[in-house]
């Protein structure tokens, strides 16, 4: 009974988060701001879009706040849940993406998300959903490792489980299934999560949403000033390539998203600012680029000797 | 009886059509060559893939010939279509796409394809399908009067009714959902032909064929000169995003490809080399860039005058 979920305890947690995120990738940019965008959905709700464009580090960030609703679930949203049918419905979540200039900086993705279904009297169902991934161009196994600490360190106070279950889950999703390439070197992620009640279920929200920053941030400090030129920006255009192959083809926020008459601008935020497409661009044995396909993008333990 | 499907015979066409316009296209562009790939599909049958990357005109051109074929349709292929389970079946088509570096050069896409199920003591079941559509960075009326002129010139000895259908089922097919708007100024699409035999279905996909050349060469001509700077090269990148966004989002042949575990690089030869997303980036009212939308991206008729 003290544990009913409270929607509105999570939005003003959202709208929170995406001020603090927005504040501290302001300060770490040093030069860029983000301009907002607030938006309503013609079905019901709307959002906060906040983008940054040509900062001094990141060449493209977006992050979105969006919280929907409606009267009842359209058919298709509830065919493999029939117990949701004709229920009213809302949905919110803060999502971004960051697409910083030098490509030794990895691009990082963060989403956290609740799901609420009511009817009257009736229980209502709702869960959690989330996780962070990173896309490194140039793999240093150190910002892996440091990064996949970060995301066990988000998980341990759940129980010892949660960071391999967590883990594999991203690893399966975030996979090219035409190239059989992951997109990146994977991190957190988690869906459909109600197991254990609201409470403990928004704080394993909280607990990834609040670890991103701290994977990410240093990362991006020890990259930051690496010197490139133009066979880096190259090679990362290329990969930026895969990027929106993968949330364009399979994604299914930016699908169900674009498909449900979702605003097309906010929800294509999470696209690279400048990407290549090139005929079968393999780089050559022994380079540091060949050395993310071999040792970077294959499927891997990083916390192995540490546990 | 004397118009049975010769799928040899579509064969014969199609590989001397692949031949054909890439000789012309070398010659067009005058300093770029294309790279051949012959690939084996695991399942059955193989293709032909060309390619040209960086040549004087064409900054990207892809043609692939492809011949598929197996023992079985899989159930999802015959979903819709259930009298074709379980039956032999083969697909051959040739597909290009075009990508100019000059912006004042359209983008142009042709497709022809020939689909056969065959099983002992029935009749096959065979269609035909294709077209072609263009997709200009910056509007000229008399060149999409032409390439117009040109695709209803290919539909003509067919009967008075065939541009207007396919130039419509066109306008439909190449469309983003998500931005309400075109990809193009259209041309012609169908599919499904077997309508009057296999003989005038076989022409009418023959007549499309050879009118995409002469529907697209003398706009290259006309406009391969046209002096650009960095402002129509920016256009140009923004406007290609829509390009792959249609194709991964929308296309067909594209998703079927990547999903029925097609060859990857030949199937993505059709996206753009160099690509931009840039947030709301929404040309000032009164410039060329504008005019495309207002005057080009919208549903239109191109000849009604000359009928």
């Amino acid at each position: 009974m003290f544990d009913r979920p409270d929607a509105e305890a999570v939005k003003a947690y959202l709208l929170d988060l995406q001020d603090q995120i927005c504040e501290t990738l302001r300060k770490t940019d040093g030069g860029g701001d983000f301009r907002e965008d607030r938006w309503e959905r013609p079905g019901g709700g709307g959002g906060r879009t906040r983008i940054m464009q040509d900062g001094g580090v990141f060449e493209r960030g977006g992050i979105n706040f969006s919280h929907v609703f409606g009267a009842a679930l359209p058919p298709t949203a509830s065919a493999s849940r029939p117990e949701l049918a004709g229920r009213a419905f809302q949905a919110m979540g803060v999502s971004l993406v960051v697409h910083p200039r030098n490509p030794y900086v990895p691009t990082s993705h963060m989403n956290v998300r609740f799901f609420m279904a009511e009817k009257p009297d009736a229980d209502p169902v709702w869960w959690f959903g989330g996780g962070f991934d990173l896309t490194p161009y140039y793999g240093f196994e150190e910002d892996v490792m440091h990064w996949h600490r970060t995301a066990r360190a988000a998980c341990q106070p759940f129980g010892e489980e949660v960071y391999p279950r967590y883990k594999a889950w991203c690893d399966r999703y975030f996979h090219l299934k035409h190239r059989d390439e992951p997109r990146g070197v994977g991190g957190l992620f988690f869906d459909d999560l109600s197991e254990g009640g609201f409470a403990r279920s928004f704080e394993v929200m909280r607990s990834v949403a609040e670890h991103y920053l701290p994977g990410y941030l240093p990362i991006v400090e020890r990259r930051r000033a690496t010197p490139f030129g133009e066979r880096e920006r190259a090679f990362q255009k290329v990969r930026r390539g895969r990027y929106v192959e993968f949330n364009l083809v399979y994604d299914r926020g930016t699908l169900f998203g674009l498909q449900s008459g979702g605003r097309t601008e906010s929800i294509l935020m999470s696209l690279p600012p400048e990407v290549s497409w090139r005929y079968e661009d393999r780089p050559a044995p022994g380079t540091p680029e060949a050395e993310l396909y071999t040792r970077f993008l294959v499927p891997r333990d990083w916390l192995a000797e540490e546990s």
